[in-house]
């Protein structure tokens, strides 16, 4: 017989086009473990929030069968409108799932969900793949990265940039914590989800390498920021500035893709009344979050830490639903 | 007569091949004011140092006549045997210059070359275009500008980036402060020096954005810095950050140009101990004329504040003469 009659092309609405086996996995010739979390896992997903709900819908839309928890009775519903499962529980979520996908918001609550009675642990199968997407500490990600190991779970952490609207687009980048093998079998589940999926090394170091890009973000919009603030005081065009600098050494992403003054870049905030976005909300989250990893192994970060003392003053007065780079306006003085 | 046989193309090593008028200046069909300006002017070259010397050479080898004066004999003995005219004073050294051009440490120096008894204003023709191109306070630059153009002198400021590097091979990016017509007639002396002259309008507006620019380069420098350190700390390797970074959002030159630490950029400081490139002493020389800047407008840069800080804290180590990226021996902890 010939094994490749065995064989045919996803038809599940798959990105990726890629070929599925149909016979029995114990025949010659059957595919490599991964094939079915590719394209037609069962997926638990946990924390339908403003990115878990378009992260799961993406799920959906590759062909997978995403059954869904959150909180929110709202947030469920949400996802059984767009062709998900609802269920009533952790527990009940992850009973059958080949893949757990969480997308939390603190480390207290991945600590909950994936190790309290009723959580995660105790009710998936071990052979299920736990993927955290949340953006938490580096040392609860480890913590709990090797509860699951103990305990004979894959699991890796998988923060992402973006924001919504790379979530709901399909466009994240994932950063991805966890051994090669984990990594291996959390890449296509990704990839449904992203544009870019980056292993970044063992346990933790998706968080890692998560929170020192946001802080050197963090760092470099206020320097543009405060650069821009300062030559309009000395009469210099803030189009002038942008004209040079983005073609010289002050040159960087927040400056040439995210503008924080209105003309130069035409997609950034700062256009449309710096509706996020990335809210100043979130950075302050993840300037936190490196001020915690940094204070954990005595790492010396003056400027992330008086970015984050910059980003809870200018949260403090009102602006934490801003975009990120409204910090113009206090840099200006014309800030709330 | 067929005016045409009064042009010829210019023969002295001119780098811009250019048509010059060799007929008088009183015949019709004569060229527009600022020809002998780019192809065979008389120069007063006043600050023969690392920069001032190499831009000088390129000068001689773009055809000009270019005396030098400088306090050090050996720099106008260095002048002269590149083809220059030595000169004992500042009043020898412009009294028949068609431009001067002065490229002085600080601007207690351009005050003294300009205002002085013996100084440009008192022994130049007031036909003389005056060209500074030191790096020097926003202030100074708009007080001298003014007081030449009481006295019936043209003047731009126009300080460079580059470093000696780029003095050397003439593709220095000058910003340049003054009027459209002042502009117009220094655009192409400059170009003899440089890849890149930008009008960033009047007078003081080249100080202000080499300032602004190099505020952003340092406060960027840090975040880097910081951000690599703390990545080493937290088991992240280096090279992964600038992997996914120099994608990311925490993209800058400071990164993908000028990396702090050796490997991901082979052309960067750090992979030569940290030879300059851009010495810490020139850095916090920006960062501090900036801080005046911003005190004199009432600007707030905390950042750039905490920058200056920083950087003096690394020179006062004994670092001045290092590159300017090597500050992140001081986050890693391993600084003098």
């Amino acid at each position: 017989m010939c094994l490749r009659t065995r064989w045919r092309r996803c038809s599940r609405r798959c990105r990726r086009g890629s070929w599925l086996w149909t016979g029995r996995a114990s025949e010659p010739g059957r595919p490599r473990r991964g094939w079915k979390e590719a394209h037609m896992a069962t997926i638990g997903f946990i924390g339908l929030g403003h990115m878990g709900l378009p992260m799961a819908r993406n799920l959906l839309k590759a062909g997978h069968v995403v059954q869904g928890f959150d909180l929110s009775t709202a947030a469920v519903n949400a996802l059984a409108t767009a062709g998900g499962v609802p269920a009533g529980s952790i527990a009940k979520v992850v009973a059958d799932a080949d893949i757990v996908v969480t997308m939390l918001p603190e480390g207290r609550h991945v600590r909950t969900v994936y190790l309290d009675q009723g959580g995660v642990f105790l009710s998936a199968p071990t052979s299920a793949l736990l993927v955290d997407c949340s953006t938490i500490d580096v040392e609860t990600a480890r913590t709990v990265n090797a509860a699951a190991a103990a305990r004979g779970f894959t699991m890796v952490d998988a923060p992402v940039s973006g924001g919504v609207a790379g979530a709901e687009a399909g466009t994240l980048t994932f950063m991805v914590g966890g051994t090669e093998a984990a990594f291996a079998r959390a890449e296509p589940i990704l990839a449904a989800m992203g544009k870019a999926v980056i292993h970044a090394g063992p346990a933790g170091n998706g968080q890692a390498a998560k929170i020192c890009n946001n802080m050197m973000l963090g760092i470099q919009m206020i320097s543009v920021c405060e650069a821009m603030a300062l030559a309009m005081k000395l009469g210099l065009a803030p189009e002038k500035l942008f004209e040079i600098s983005s073609r010289s050494s002050g040159q960087c992403w927040s400056l040439t893709s995210y503008c924080p003054v209105p003309g130069p870049v035409p997609t950034s905030p700062a256009n449309r009344g710096y509706e996020p976005g990335f809210a100043t909300a979130m950075m302050l989250k993840d300037l936190r979050l490196a001020q915690a990893a940094a204070q954990g192994v005595a790492a010396s970060t003056p400027l992330g830490a008086e970015a984050y003392q910059l980003y809870n003053l200018f949260a403090a007065s009102g602006n934490e639903g801003l975009d990120f780079s409204a910090i113009i306006k206090m840099m200006i003085g014309s800030a709330a």
